[in-house]
């Protein structure tokens, strides 16, 4: 199943990231590399951290050519972007949610410290999206709006916590996935957020 | 003679790494902190990617200090750079078709998926300038003006079909490297350039 | 020593990537996030560059903790920061010169060429913060103010020149960030830095 919520995932990220591109007025050439970095630079950067080789990506040709077909479909499409709007964050929460266990489950494997397997799992989550926005000079929208990284946080923890207690592996990610999709549709429809730290001295810098 | 070229195109980057630093009042050290990252950046990111170590420049110290030297005396002969605009472009374009070829050859050698060659090319090719852009706090130029990362895949593609017909080695690059320097120079006299996509939805952010 | 330094070094650069994502606005993750990354993310950079795995802070999760509680703790105490102004600036510069020192050793240990080893220094020494600014879509502060990477630069020669010349280790490291301290403190103090390169050109565009 996580297979095809993961494919599913990484279509809605690039997605995502051409429209991103479109902002900026990028060309078709950018367009394409910012859906491939979106959809798949979060598990780039893991796999760099972890010291994780080959990188994912590189031994599934298909993926790169998803996420690339996704972006540049999107460009087609864009003008209907707005009415299925709702259909994309639930989408993209989807992809979170599937992100984040995937990511936690490569740290796993790797016998890191818990500690570093939920950041691995944040890091899958959350970074693909960080990418786009530092490629488009904007700043970071997962870090700012409402809840979405912590999201891939509580779902690390679930995952880990329920894990060492022994659960079925399966019923955990079941598990696991449902909460953190719950949460985040949750978050959208009340617009839940985190608070924000806004710190602006006057004539100081730091 | 991909050596010389490599040479030349290094040195040529690093000087366009300068000269945008020096649009940002970088100082000594960001100039060349800047131009060693535009020259040499770009198959630092192909070589983590590809878990390529050591890091190519980390075994040529002599590239590093040229790159530095190239954006140091840059700041002294910037006042003439205009006049050297068209040479400058020339080089550049000798410098994204050599980098490009470099860094299939690279993945080639390590025995990536055809699709991986590819991207480590371009990735060879266009980072340098992309990290060049983020450090200066501006969205890539390569993803925006006239061909240039096109011109990347071009070459790659051209490189990877002609090698696997069995092409001799010497006559392939000859070849890729003739082609790309050629397109890319059509490219800028009649300013060709891919489709450019843009998305300005009203009141609504993904 | 360099353990107790190191410490307080990263609990600093910690609470100076709080401020800065206060500055923009960011939720308590990104807080925490941006405290991590402008603490740690130089030594990452440094062991992803040379390939030194497992990467150092995911062997020491207290680190973690320390850096991520840090960020936080900043935004409540954020009100009193601006008459600490000046212990933060000394604690900064101990950061940058035990940083720079460590790096060193880091790419020592691992063999690489003297011109490695002072780049690995200065890495370690400068990225936190060229990584805090990035995320925080600013162009780099340490390139452009008083004396910053030049110190790191300078602390990095002095301790290999001291090395080669066979002086004992401790007194060596003492040396080396007595005087890198100092240099930073002066340069804080008398506004030194080094001559910037300004380049506007009108209407052209490399």
């Amino acid at each position: 199943m996580l297979t095809y919520v993961y494919v599913i995932a990484i279509t809605t990220e690039a997605m995502s990231g051409a429209l991103a591109a479109g902002r900026r007025n990028m060309d078709l050439f950018g367009v394409a590399l910012i859906a491939f970095l979106t959809a798949l630079g979060g598990g780039t950067v893991r796999d760099i951290l972890l010291g994780n080789y080959p990188v994912s990506w590189t031994q599934h040709p298909s993926y790169i050519y998803l996420t690339i077909s996704a972006g540049l479909i999107t460009m087609l499409i864009a003008r209907f972007m707005k009415h299925l709007h709702q259909l994309f964050l639930v989408l993209d929460a989807m992809g979170l949610v599937a992100f984040t266990i995937i990511g936690c489950n490569v740290a796993l494997q790797l016998g890191y410290p818990t500690v570093v397997v939920v950041m691995a799992g944040i890091t899958t989550g959350i970074f693909g999206g960080i990418l786009r926005d530092i490629m488009c000079n904007r700043t970071p929208q997962v870090l700012r709006h409402e809840l979405y990284a912590s999201v891939s946080l509580i779902v690390a923890l679930l995952y880990l916590g329920l894990d060492e207690r022994g659960v079925n592996h399966d019923i955990n990610m079941l598990a696991s996935f449902s909460v953190g999709l719950l949460l985040r549709l949750v978050a959208i429809r009340w617009q839940c957020s985190l608070p924000v730290f806004s710190y602006a001295p006057e004539r100081w810098s730091d």
